[in-house]
């Protein structure tokens, strides 16, 4: 109903498309955090994003879109069982949301007329397999934001309430949009994101007319800018594809993961998901470019989306992240 | 019932009256937000517009106002479906309003009687196609501001709740009075309004008079009074009517693009809505001004309410946000 | 079941009578605070004025006393629909009463008996056409405060809530006590009161004694007592009639407006209500004393009701608002 | 049940004494708020009241103890309308009564078996006509002893809740105990009380002793103890009789009037409630002392009782309420 | 179920253990409170009191353990009216207990099932004529405190709620442990408590072991070592009951009221319940030590439990609250 | 579903892997507490954990996983009653989860269609003979933790709730994660923990890439990978069910119980629970490591996760609770 912009129309904004494309070639790098101002275009972005991605097969009536029928979970009635190509869903958290209808709850209406205790899944069971795109994360009460991310990395919705007892799978990448300005994330929660991008409206005036302009034709002249743009879309999700298949034979050097270890410590990060993290993506990308192993020229180009939030405050650096993360790859990866 | 204001009628404050008349003409520019002291006719000019605004074709029974068949959501049952011509829907959120009012909710009495899940669609489906009005906009809750913009922007509002998953088109410009005394707008919020205009009691004893003439003309000689006045608002009624004609054939150069993209950067506003909003706001003016093409005095016109609720507080430059945009607006389009 | 003092026995308290007689003559001019220490017989007052009112016709079993039958809101039930005369309305906002009673709610009856969604009415119903009393309005909570004015203003409850969307008229004078030691109202809504008027014990001993006097003769020689009184609130209630014939005719000049319009802006009050206030009252003044056009003597005795609880706070003026009034009424009035 | 001390073995507190006996002849004289340390008595001193009570003449089965069937409410369904001797009602605030128990609430059985909307009465209807005792008054939210202070002034509760509007009669004499220690109660609410009292343990080692003893007695040697104090009780329960007659033919002097006045006036007590309590309660003294006028001892004798609680604080004064009372007294009635 | 570790095998902590005796002797003392750090025993030696109390003959089937037919309250359905020995009801308020389940309320299945409205006992029913055991009473709400307090001390619950009006006896000795490390409670609630005591673990190294060498032994070696104790508690066991018939002859001189009066005006200790429970307490002692008559002795002995947690803050005596009253008795006793 | 990375393949976190295999041996030890930074691999170790511990024979329909039908409790309907060999339930306290889902609640199914009042057994029930998680165990509720606390330590679930009076066995390891920069829990809380242990990633850089490694091989070469662990975690599992054999005839000297009160009362460790845990684990130690009596080595070995998080803080001592301990055991153990 809504008319989507073409991903490819987007004009700049190459950190945040990078990291969007790696997810969609491996959904296990984890979630994503675009940082950035008012009217950056975030959610533009993750619109554009639904329409750029590859569709997926499964069990037509299924509620948590199981890819076979054996994995359609037991408390689920499914009448219609064929294998249809779906659409991967991107699911948007709306504001006002409650959480019974983020992770499921009981099914009012089959407990008045049937007297049955049956599961009504929720946000959570139908963003399996795909996406979950919250605006403005920073605005979320904590708990909620807890409990995505839990779900997200352990790609499990357990449900313990009102005297239901159920899980399913919640396989989904996390989109998260957020405002500086407007609060901060707990550090326990930025580290549970994957990749974390920043945007920004371009100073430049002939960028800014370019975006006016594109925003003008897509309104104005609708058909013509949108056959140009399908186009770019198409190829791009075709290379998606194929990087995927091209990861599953992906090599990776010993050399590669001591890179990654010493990025990591060098930087002070707590924890491992640092370095698993910088592995997945640099992978991704490398499988993206059609290489078949991954090089320090991969890590570099994907470090800062995988480390900028994971650094600890250092009171005697005044360096923003992403300048300490820069410095840190030009020392261990010179 | 209760008897309204001419819209023509009001004294001054044409600054207001200028930016409902743009979005009469072009609803996608956006809210309205009108700030101003206690007592200076805020509500009086909303209840105004709502009787000059044109009437629109709409499927009668339709709790959305479709406006044909093919768009009546799937969830409404809809008895008469014949084509009438409605008033344009300004709808009032009364304080106290709960949110399942605004946003719609499970109907009870289906649910108790048929035991059937059903939606009642709530303020936002009945606001479609029309407008939306917020007495002290600063007094309601953020999250229920944030949900309303939410809405206001994607055209469209989605509900997740009470077992519920349900869409509907919800289209219609918000237009919320506040007064400055009383508390602040997050600058998140007011970056999504399209225009906002400031409006004061005159000080001049003539005007003020003037004003009490009218409305004791109003109150102790209606019939008279409404006779000449609603002569006036049909002249305007159908001026806007012309212009959303003119607005379809509208040009648009580069230059004015370039325009709108100095005066933004030069301001140092954040995002892109400043010019988006420049140009369609531009070119309403121009079109309700009869011109085929949008000049630079029409981006003078209309820069202060496009811009002055976008500037950062820049604590160098003690001068008011009118002043600031007035003194750009004079360097860049000089 | 409770006795009534009468309205013209209260000793003193001149400017709070004459508050209440001049609404009575003219609801338009909007709700009366009293401000006043405990113990001031403020709320005796309110419960005399009830008894002293003149009488309404009304449909008989009309839950919003409409005048004729085809004033009956199309959500009531109402069998008897003979016209009679009832008295006035005055309803009291007692300590504790639920938003769901002040503005009405689904009838949870017939929602039960007959799985109906019908609209109960509530208090805002019941004052329609009368008065409604808040003693110590500074108690209630701000958003109930907001939303009553908000009716009286407009005349109309709008009822958004629990699925149902109603809508009754509800003209009344809104009278509001209140302890100024016990907390203050937002300027916001002082400014929305039609009048306001400071009571006081008196110190003079003779007039305490009387009022004591007046008291014992009220409980222990009760018959004696009213029989005398009731006459004299008669005749009051005559006047308030004629004054009411009076009123239709009245003539204002050009110069009261004119004077309005200077006393406001003298003392700077916002907006307009200020005038508009000060002429309604001086009307109703002049139609009480009989008179066939406001002069400038109606408007110096009214000026400090209609004025006082419109002030800025000046911190260079020290006087309290009464003398501010006073002393710009001379100034300009002189 | 629970074995009740006799009011005549209380040993000293004569000031609480004093003011439990008065409202007992006149209970319009109002509420009595004691004042005291933690162990003083001042729970055993209100139950042994109850016991000294004289009874009641009431309907059987009414629920607010209507002492005719012709004062019998008409919500209430009573079946057994004869006309009956009770014990005076005292009644127990208990800590944790919900509003909906004090005020009266929907009779949730009634509504659920046979749908219908019936009023089940609270603790006010059962006080109609006695007392009501909250223990710890300080510790109960303001808005419930506005509540209760508002409902034993107007003799009416007033119930608009849950879509039940209903009103009964709800005459009692309101008894709370608090500890100065444990927060105060606003000057507002403290006026409204009639009597303040101030109770205080001996620091008389005898005394202590024979209250020890009396308690002693009370426990161990049951039957004689309560043989010898039932005797004073009955003997102080007639003299409470005679002295309601004799109130009836109190006069009172206009020099009593006056003298009134100057002890307020000089005290500078708000509002004219002290005085109409200095004269009820000075003839309820000399009703008691047989008496056929009121004198100056009458009001010496209860002056600080009626008056202490309502002075404004004087800085400038260190002297204590009492004092400042005593002092005045002996000023005015010298 | 749960194994309970013997009273008599405590090791150490003699002034809670004679406090727990002497209350089993005499509950009229009241409550107990036991202050002390983690990890004393506080809970453990509740538990062993359980298994040490004398039994109790009741009605088998009365939910408020009515010592014969003629007291089972009105409202308790029971069949089984035999009366049997029942353990004296040691019952514990577990966290999270809701209120509802504390005082008794709406028997939700009665109601749901037959439409009547009946009174489901909660456990102060359920602790009548036994203990109530409340592991870290500082952590329960004032409210709830003050409740059960106010029901102990009375002897009575009183329901007023969800439209239930029930009484019933609720006797029993409140017991509450706390850490005065995690907040006080208010000194009006410590008043409340008839005595207190201080536990602290042993620094003695041989004790500390000898305290685990009966746990292990307890644990490890559970026959023999219950064998052993069991006999220690039986003997008490018989103490006690002996106790409590010794007490009702128990003589008391004057000369000891006179003690207990100039202990608790020379330590200024608010009201009388000091030396009511001192005289209680040292009868208690007196019978079981076997005495006929009330010494200094047995005063000195209880004097320190009795009173410490009566006094107040004295800014310039810097002991602790012990050391003052061992002072005093010294003194004072000489 | 989710695959399981192998206990014995965790690199390093020795003090963990310790703590959660003598709980294995002995869960008397009581619930272990982990402290450590994000990403450290907490959670992996739990989970872990749960696929290493031995099977349990229990009733295969037992809600409590009863070891025989004897132990199944009253109100459970239990219909296959076969016992079975279980996994050791290790049960995860999702976020969100609610108090009702914890303990049990009100079975609302079979009180809607059959108007029974039944218990639904939670969280608890499932827990008991196994393992509760807790994920940040800091971000819970106090009121939770103390209530988890309390079942773990009684063994025993006591629900009080919604008109249910339950009691069942609730005999589990209590083990929760947290992060100390994310608040701390109080000491009362840390106390009543068995062990706490606490984790870090490691500086040494083939560590890092060594647990890369492992993780890569664990997703990427799995079976491999798997096949290469199971034997080890085998080998684990067979000595940890010798160790619950031989923990039966160990042997303590009274040497040893000595040695555990003077390291408490050296540390100053508040109460008794200190040494009765360090006793306990290093039996436990002592059993896994085949030895037949306890030795000063063992001691050695737990005293820092026994006695860590039992410390005051020492204000004159700056170093750390680890550093505390280890001191104190080279002096006393020397």
């Amino acid at each position: 109903m809504t008319r989507v912009f073409p991903f490819s129309a987007i004009v700049g904004q190459d950190e945040m498309k990078q990291a969007m494309v790696l997810t969609a070639i491996d959904p296990g790098i984890g979630g994503v955090l675009v940082f950035g101002d008012r009217g950056t275009g975030k959610s533009t972005a993750v619109r554009a994003l639904a329409a750029l991605l590859p569709s997926i097969d499964a069990v037509a009536g299924c509620p948590v879109n199981a890819a076979s029928e054996a994995e359609i979970p037991d408390w689920a009635q499914v009448e219609d069982r064929t294998i249809v190509s779906k659409p991967t869903p991107v699911i948007d958290l709306p504001l006002g949301a409650t959480e019974d209808r983020v992770v499921g709850a009981l099914d009012i209406e089959r407990a008045l007329t049937r007297g049955e205790k049956a599961f009504e899944p929720g946000l959570l069971a139908r963003a399996n397999r795909g996406y979950l795109y919250i605006d403005e994360v920073n605005l979320l009460e904590d708990h909620i934001v807890d409990l995505l991310l839990d779900v997200a990395q352990s790609g499990e919705n357990v449900v313990e309430r009102e005297g239901l007892s159920i899980r399913h799978p919640a396989r989904f990448v996390l989109v998260g949009s957020g405002n500086p300005e407007e609060g901060e994330l707990r550090p326990q929660l930025l580290d549970r994101f994957g990749l974390s991008v920043e945007v920004a409206s371009p100073n430049d005036i002939d960028l800014r007319v370019e975006v006016i302009r594109r925003r003008d034709a897509f309104e104005n002249d609708h058909a013509t800018f949108m056959q140009h743009w399908d186009a770019e879309d198409s190829a791009l999700r075709a290379r998606i594809l194929a990087a995927r298949e091209t990861l599953k034979t992906m090599k990776t050097d010993d050399a590669v993961l001591r890179d990654c270890a010493e990025l990591c410590v060098t930087l002070g990060s707590d924890g491992l998901r640092g370095e698993l993290t910088l592995l997945r993506t640099a992978r991704a990308l490398a499988a993206f470019e059609g290489a078949n192993a991954v090089t320090r020229q991969h890590l570099r180009s994907i470090a800062a989306s995988a480390l900028r939030h994971r650094l600890r405050r250092d009171p005697l650096d005044e360096a923003g992240s992403t300048t300490r993360v820069t410095r840190v790859v030009e020392e261990v990866l010179a």
